[in-house]
């Protein structure tokens, strides 16, 4: 991925900017997508961002959460997990602690309102897509890659209630994937590695449609705050991986 | 507050759009400060955005977690509670359920983030300030107001610990204030109320510095996706919002 | 409050005895009840003893619990919660500890059953009453200020339900309120604020209805046993106060 | 036991009341009090007051709680439970449920406040005594029970402290029992079996020493209000109860 | 018991090895079965091993868990606790603990396959037993006991629903019981006491029916590994000691 | 593998029992060993028995529990869990249901349990080396899978600790590995896959250690008892198993 004009910081520019992966600012990491990973889910994903890897299935439930029961509509939701040892040193494991913390609730808040946003809930009928995304291994970006993996395992889950014929009309109606971007030693960059994440200013994670729409959008500034301008270019940095990485999501669901 | 440009929406202009509460789009709710609202916190604050509610107090506790321990660094935390009839239906008292939701948990995640982003936690010293939230009533916009009244209650902790002489250096380096901001029917508007929440395309918080910096960014669209444009409209409602806040918060600083 | 002959003891005879906030042995803390505190709930009180202050509201729900399904008859429940900061030193909130404690569910049960004691369920019909009693702030008396408080509201939810001719008949058949009273340095005295009840020898809550009637009456001496004739004096005194507490809860009904 | 003069009812007078079991209004059921029960324990008591049996034991741990430590006292706790099919109905192992319920916390905490009313904490030193009361068959007052034969358990621990000499001087200043009363069909009676406990208008347990004084007294009316003569008629059951519960204890500390 | 040919242990040849208890390498301790030990459950039997003394009870519902909804069959279940001071040192009570621990869920579900493997669930129809077995004392071999146990519970609770002609056709098809066995300095040896079992390099629990077929056997060697005559001469063991065990129930339940 | 004599069955010697695999009695699936699987971990191991796949990691802690504390000896653990959707059918998240089921924690206790019965705990030193068992797709046999892949992570991780000259002796003495064997239609067989292992008589999970000792032998027969031939014909059925699992993993660690 060369000269993508969408980044024009000063380090770009310069190329002094030093990414821990020797990393073009706006270059993402090798992406592969991996379906039919697992074999008894309707949909079985495996996503890599460079290293990190989550495992995304979608399971079909003829049945939806009590508060849409009779209304004619489906869910789509998510749950979110990380191994025990995904990440550098060992963390608890949340069934052992006996809850889920408020980052895993968070991440998987959002999984669900992303994929909600690229499917019509009425041409789904009355039942529910639980999105599993369980991280194998973490280097950073594990709820983006979660997003871009889960919404192939969706399609997935559709087409193959298509296959039987329990649905007729396609409910998917667009794309949606996801990307971090941040500033990191003053220049805006792409697609955050965990070398990058634990020490920038700020992180943004964007999810965005195949229109252009923008479905999420997640920035922290916990040291730094972060300007308007640099607002722009990080959108502008996202737009561009995420163009990326719906073209390497129709190349999966095409293969 | 009159003819705020920030806010150019063709709705705003013709004044062909009607919010639930009659007012202008860039307008904000009647925003009250109350300082000492309750007597035995270090800070205590009633913030109120036009219904919405939120007793904000702040803790001084001479502590810190396990992982900051002995590092010489003080740490800034938050938690948030909605009173069961807080809202128009009466929901469970997490506390009697045995668990605080996923919302809760990203409201005081967010809360906590935002807080640390204006205080220097070298010269607060070994010691924890713990921001209770709790919503007294809720008509929109709960996490936002709590921010805003956070701030000061912090600063009064802050103030009686300069007081007795505990710490020397002020280490509150900035004000810092939340708004929402969305798209209701086509329009952006400022500071959205449950009405309007609870029927709108896009939502989204934002946290900003006095230096017009910003600290947390959150949007969301579940239903439409937004665009570019929209989000510079967004933004620049946003900061016109936040400067009003934080004017209130000077007033109420100073009172 | 002047001369009230209930209280028979020593110390207020001498006037020797003090009590930490001036007060006689038979007066009471100034007390107010504010109605429609919130504006969602069918029923929100704030109840003030002095510094102790509550805020009460009564949720109806056309739903009862398991066991009472189908009988024809409602039901009348409570909750009660503490802000964090309610106290002088901050304690763990309840939600996040992940269980309420031994205190919170032993009031809360009180003021259930005290509350039941005035409303006849049969003509209350298939519905529940919830009656959320949650400390602003403490400073002795939490659940005596409750049941007073939440009476109050509970009565606006009735009137509630009528105005909406929901309920033909008036189910209440009484007022209640409780008072605390207790032995303090020798001398029975009523209405204990923290410092007494912190220091006393004996506390004791009472509940009675208008008739004169105890509902509920519990009586501790962790340190230093009580005898009959003290006994006999502190269920004069609480008679006393509950009689101004009742007179108290008309004049605020009547407003 | 014949003529207690303390229940003036009529219905006493008269013999017209019947309670289930047929004894009369001031007759206790029949006491056992076994010690060494179990082996283990310090002290190891099964007490029965009729059909209701519950298993005591005390456990001596060489620790205090935190909020005790380095203070030179030790402290006195207890735990109740009920085996699942202790009652008539199977109920649900609070165990399993994965928590203790409002009923049982609050027995507990009776319980071990009663307890610490005839020791000397100063004197035990810096170590818990914990009495577990456990119902092995209920049939109506089993917290009284448990207080009555935790005393037992307790001094048994207390003497195996001091054969050791662990201890030098008697902590323990007096004794404790507990009985319930009641007003069933009208009429004041002692010793509530779970007969007329669920069919009884006003149900008091009372806790008193040896000397006559009151530790706890906890009346409850959900139906019916009860009156000061009432109040007297049922205290004055209780004296003449706790002073036979008190010989038991002798006899049974002696054997 | 003499002369039991099932061990042939040098050990046991030589009359070398010592047993803690001084019982023979082939010798149970002395086993009590006492029916009817509480008076509300269906089933209530008192079971000894020596010092182990374990308390079941069947309890009968007429529901079966969802699984079973409208299957027309029955459910037999198992639930196991530990009273706190049952063992040498006081363990936590699960119930505050909030959970029931592994060793204890392992030995509930191990009692209740046991107990499914000698009844017809479709001739129960659609109700569930349920065997609560607690201990009341604990010194090695609490399951193998609670099994021997509840299986004459079960028995008497099915009596009960044939006596009231709720079941037709007898459901029971066999006897259960279960014994502890393992290698102790050596030597194997028949139903550990506790003295043994912390002290054994081979535990292996074993459930037997009365065709002299295995239901469940269980062996472990934490430390060091058996061999395959040492596993022969551990089930000639068990099935020794369970020949006894079933004529003791069957005693119990003719008596 | 062809011909092994160890199971003598009648099906077997006919060639008319028909596995739903097509396997002959005595054969395995194909077992595969891929160590490095994941980078973070100091041991990390994905073990395939035909479809069922587990993941298995080591992590090493220079911590013990409490119980071990200043003791000199290490400590090894595991931990095991199930991805939601790696069944046929979705489970829930134990994570999100807020505990551990029954079934997991007996299966890590045995995981546990097993694999310190090959490591001197003395020479591994005060550190714990925990193994994370997480079933990526389940096809039967998890456990025993997951028991000869820990093995693999485990020497993994001790090697690193002996190339990183934390440790100089080699705590490992053996090798460990497991299988499950069971009757199926009336033949014994070797490594039960999902469509047989719901449909098996007697089902049993044999742990041994390269010398041919038993560590644990967990032999269950919810339906039909099994008599001490079948279990002779078992065990012999699983020697042979894991000495080829044995002779996997040998190769595995030469690789």
């Amino acid at each position: 991925m060369t000269g993508t004009p969408a980044a024009p910081s000063a380090g770009s520019a310069t190329g002094a900017i030093a990414r821990p992966s020797g990393r073009a600012p706006a270059q993402m990491r090798e992406v592969r997508i991996e379906r039919g990973y697992t074999r008894h889910a309707e949909g079985s994903v495996l996503v890599s961002f460079g290293e990190t890897r989550v495992l995304c299935t979608a399971s079909v439930d003829n049945k939806v959460p009590a508060f849409l029961r009779g209304k004619g509509e489906g869910w789509v939701t998510a749950e979110y997990g990380m191994l025990p040892r995904a990440t550098h040193s060992r963390s608890d494991r949340e069934a052992a602690r006996g809850k889920q913390g408020g980052r895993t609730l968070e991440i998987q808040r959002l999984i669900g309102r992303s994929l909600r946003a690229c499917i019509d809930r009425k041409l789904l009928g009355e039942r529910t897509i639980t999105l599993d995304c369980d991280v194998l291994q973490a280097d950073g970006g594990t709820r983006t890659a979660a997003i871009t993996g889960a919404y192939v395992a969706l399609v997935d889950a559709v087409r193959w209630l298509q296959a039987r014929r329990e649905i007729t009309r396609d409910p998917i109606f667009g794309a949606v994937a996801a990307v971090s971007v941040g500033v990191y030693r003053g220049v805006p960059v792409l697609d955050l590695d965990y070398a990058e994440d634990s020490d920038c200013d700020t992180d943004m994670n964007v999810v965005m449609n195949d229109g252009g729409g923008f479905i999420e959008l997640q920035g922290t500034a916990e040291g730094h705050a972060f300007r308007r301008d640099e607002l722009e270019a990080l959108t502008s940095l996202a737009e561009a991986g995420i163009a990326e990485l719906i073209a390497k999501q129709r190349e999966a669901l095409a293969g």
